[in-house]
């Protein structure tokens, strides 16, 4: 019911957040109720293999508990409530961390226009408020150029299967006044040539150690069409997408999905049932095509040097 | 009611045939038969701006008019009965230059391919007995892959927003047993990695003089993606898609069609009615990225040369 890396990341932390309030898991006892959390996690890890962010918090989460436990006189309910507040800080601190992201972006892109804009982007899948605590991460970017009156346009790819840019993207874009044209995947690299698109910006899934970076199927064609029409290709993503210990993208599991989501559409069929589909939900962009660089809430940085930085 | 440039092309002058066979026109004037022929045709020709075929052949069958008018001792009734079956051989002769595309595409491929073959594929839109008088031009080198055995499989792109690919080509092949799968537009890229793709070949909808093709929207940002890993890329097209009046692909005309393609489907909203959407039905592939080179009923040409060789 939730999609997005940093929203399934906030999400799954915060429905832990809500059993504890809840009152679930060992009252008395500060090992068991570790364990029971480091349990949970694991459940919420399983569920999606390519994003990073999930896993990232949990690990963050894990060492926040450890130095909780470790600490002299703390008590199992101030434990519990620890671990509540902390999650609920996870919000804030996405909120912050896509201005911050926003920000850098914006300032990075309006750089290198010749003039310094106003500027016409393109952006892929939803990375908005449908995806984040809100702002967004590549939607950030453009909300952040919008306010400083200087987006002239946003093209959203449609985004297949599943239609995230036309249906929330776009959706999102218009209720906050921000211009934006809907085209078809295909006509990503006719957009770039015949409407003037300066900048690519997309969001991430995973960026391994040396900048590669997953993120929705579709991606790295964007991304090889943009390095053919010279535009710079910027991926926006909170540091918590970095995953250092992957040496390079071909490490990243990729999830593919039922092939049903292209051959039907709310049980109507497109395409003869038993034909042969595949649908990977993710693609790997290698980091030398990702010549904007990668955006996050510390700063713009090369791709081979993001997870180092950070 | 009729999609596929050839198909248009057949359905068009047919339709001319049809309603000459029912007593349609002048019936005792040569000179106003032939005028009425060239009005019906002016009307066809409107009908769609991108493809040359319909143009090809109503200029081509417009010189066959002129000759049979010029023709001492040719009657009313001779002239009709001499187009309707001039006509009805376009259909045979469409099905015979799609076989010798077929042929000539297997060869070269199979002659570019280490240990020559079997080789996987990828197409995009529908050229295919759907889209001809039968066999296909970009379907029909496929189909003389899979005769030979030389096929290992073709990946068949959804060609948004009409579905051409997953609703027709992906159709027509599974019913004549050739292996096929179904990609998203934006898996193409990753599926020439991922999935061993040794070679691109689309129809065209117009060739200009210098080798650029129009052609549904997306075969552009394929030949970018086709040119990046290496791929060779082939464009399947009788010569009646060939218009060497223009000297570029600058000058084909693109028809933009309804952003409702996009945002409904079957009277289903998939997206905000009210958002903007740019939905070009064609884009032109530059001759530089076509780099297989131009297979036509005469043989395969470099792009810059198939105007001038035809």
């Amino acid at each position: 019911q939730v999609r997005g890396a940093p929203a399934i990341a906030l999400l799954g932390c915060l429905s832990l957040a809500v059993e504890l309030a809840g009152g679930a898991g060992p009252s008395d006892d500060l090992g068991a109720l570790e364990e029971f959390v480091g349990q949970k996690l694991g459940f919420l890890l399983s569920a999606r293999p390519t994003a990073a962010n999930l896993g990232r918090e949990a690990e963050r989460l894990r060492t926040f508990v450890r130095q909780q436990v470790e600490t002299p006189g703390v008590t199992s309910q101030q434990l519990r409530e620890s671990i509540i507040e902390y999650i609920e800080g996870l919000l804030e601190k996405d909120r912050r961390d896509n201005r911050n992201i926003g920000a850098h972006g914006a300032s990075d892109i309006l750089g290198r226009v010749p003039g310094g804009g106003p500027v016409t982007l393109l952006t892929h899948c939803n990375t908005g408020t449908l995806a984040t605590a809100g702002y967004g991460t590549a939607l950030g970017v453009v909300r952040a150029l919008h306010q400083r009156g200087s987006l002239s346009r946003v093209f959203c790819t449609e985004t297949r299967p599943y239609n995230q840019g036309s249906r929330l993207s776009a959706l999102e874009l218009r209720h906050d006044g921000v211009p934006v044209t809907i085209i078809a995947d295909s006509a990503a690299a006719a957009a770039m040539r015949e409407r003037g698109v300066q900048a690519v910006v997309v969001g991430a899934d995973r960026v391994a150690a040396n900048g590669d970076v997953a993120n929705k199927i579709g991606t790295f064609q964007l991304a090889v069409a943009a390095r053919h029409m010279g535009i710079p290709f910027y991926v926006a993503a909170p540091s918590s997408t970095c995953d250092p210990t992957l040496a390079s993208g071909r490490l990243i599991p990729i999830e593919e999905r039922p092939g049903t989501e292209l051959t039907q559409l709310g049980g109507v069929l497109l395409a003869d049932p038993d034909v042969d589909v595949w649908n990977p939900a993710f693609d790997v962009t290698p980091h030398e095509l990702i010549t904007g660089g990668i955006i996050t809430e510390w700063g713009v940085f090369a791709p081979s040097e993001v997870c180092r930085a950070l």
